[in-house]
């Protein structure tokens, strides 16, 4: 059983950091929950919902907090962390969620000065579809993965506090370095998201791109539900991530290579073992996963 | 109300022709279903299943049929018009069920000889995930679309009762020629499937392919659901339809190049655009199709 945390502050009210809050507070492990974010609206939506017992627009909040969680788009980390450093006290935890890792650390080694120790940068791996604090609920991340990307000099006891706190809302926690987080979820995460979005660009903006689509059905839907996920929110991990995701096209563009050379050649068993392998990676994938065959 | 037909032959009882043969039964339209197979065992299941009345593996069946729809993948559908065409009469009409439209439509002006007037081209769009006249039932066609591209020379009315058939199944029939057909799917269909299907591989294959795909989640499961369909169909459809994907393959990576270029030049706005413009394309189609938003 974790320790109960006093006062919990949390930068950026939305699904994931209101969805933290509510699991908090439903393990009976917080005390008070402070949210604090740009927008008194967003804040006022937090209040109502009895996502947060306090709220404010000024980092000047966080002083009171035994743990701070930053949970907004990666690309308002650095004045995020400039504003929040002056506020800590000698105590306090501070972690992220951010999706990105390697620059979330690398920002933090910039800003956190003597409060380095204390950041547990974590990445929990849930939600990405929605958000809004209006969709927070207590039991998103159970059974969600939770990766924690600690520093050589953080401080052992504040990554076991954050660990067990992410436990106690149900997820699985695991260890990675930055640049591993980076890889793994630039692959399987980052560059599945931009391609769903490039191709939905590439046939609606066509002349003929309305007729296209109204004959898209079920299979275009589900490869494309990631393209609806909040621009700004892919925009920052897009760039945080980028040298990976380069990395990762060029790979992509590579096998389309390879295809467009089997077509040509028409080979097709080749094609096909492409495509039997993708399918029984896939259904050992499902299995693996607990997840219903398709 | 369309007339009632009295013998209809399927060629290939899986999930479409088995679901054609089950709506017709229940919409009453049908006297006799046979079923014809390469496989004893597909032909013993359909009929175990009620799917079919008779069943048969040898093409001569189809001689007491008043219609044949031709439900095998495409990569099928020469041998099956060879030996077809010995045992059409006079009257019988026939249509297709395949996923591409320009090669069958070829493959019938090469092999069907004087029954080509009565062929009506077809292409059903549902169910391509799933396979086997076990998964076969009466409502698949509901709301669903089936295009039929007849040709110059096909019989009115031919194309008139191949029409309403679907249409008696639940179907929103429409036309195209078959250029048109195979430009449109290969744009909103084929080309996902290809990618789907590339990715999973790419990531399966590498060195450290299970660890990356234990990080994987809901929006890869989406993202790849198209990569668990038959390897079988899809070669054939890529083969059938190859000169259209290799120039959607291309221009999809020019997408990709373009996005790696933004990346590179940290271009965020761009990306942003990008990003948007996608979401924005995507909230309005399924909006006009009348998908739940997600």
């Amino acid at each position: 059983m974790p320790e109960k945390i006093g006062t919990v502050a949390i930068v950026g009210v939305g699904l994931i950091g209101g969805s933290f809050a509510l699991a908090l507070k439903k393990a009976k492990l917080v005390e008070c929950v402070i949210g604090i974010g740009r927008r008194q609206s967003s804040i006022d939506a937090a209040l109502k919902l009895g996502v947060v017992d306090q709220g404010a627009t000024d980092m000047a909040a966080t002083r009171a907090a035994d743990m701070v969680l930053l949970a907004m788009p990666v690309g308002q980390m650095e004045s995020t962390m400039r504003a929040l450093v002056p506020c800590l006290s000698a105590k306090t935890i501070v972690t992220d969620a951010g999706s990105t890792k390697a620059d979330v650390v690398a920002c933090a080694r910039d800003h956190l000065g003597a409060a380095l120790p204390r950041f547990v940068p974590a990445h929990p791996i849930a939600g990405a579809e929605q958000s809004g604090v209006e969709a927070a609920r207590a039991d998103l991340y159970r059974d969600r993965n939770v990766i924690l990307t600690p520093l050589p000099e953080t401080d052992p006891a504040a990554a076991q506090i954050v660990g067990e706190l992410w436990r106690s809302c149900g997820a699985r926690v695991s260890n990675m370095s930055p640049e591993t987080h980076d890889q793994v979820f630039g692959a399987v995460s980052h560059l599945p998201h931009l391609v769903a979005y490039a191709l939905v660009n590439m046939l609606a903006r066509r002349p003929n791109g309305a007729e296209l689509l109204s004959f898209a059905g079920a299979g275009f839907r589900d490869f494309t539900r990631i393209a609806s996920s909040s621009p700004e929110m892919w925009r920052d991990i897009a760039l945080a991530n980028r040298s990976v995701l380069q990395s990762e096209l060029s790979d992509l563009q590579q096998q389309l290579d390879r295809l467009r050379e089997l077509l040509g050649s028409g080979d097709g068993a080749a094609v096909e073992r492409i495509f039997s392998d993708a399918r029984a990676a896939r259904q050992d994938w499902l299995k693996r996963k607990g997840y219903a065959q398709e």
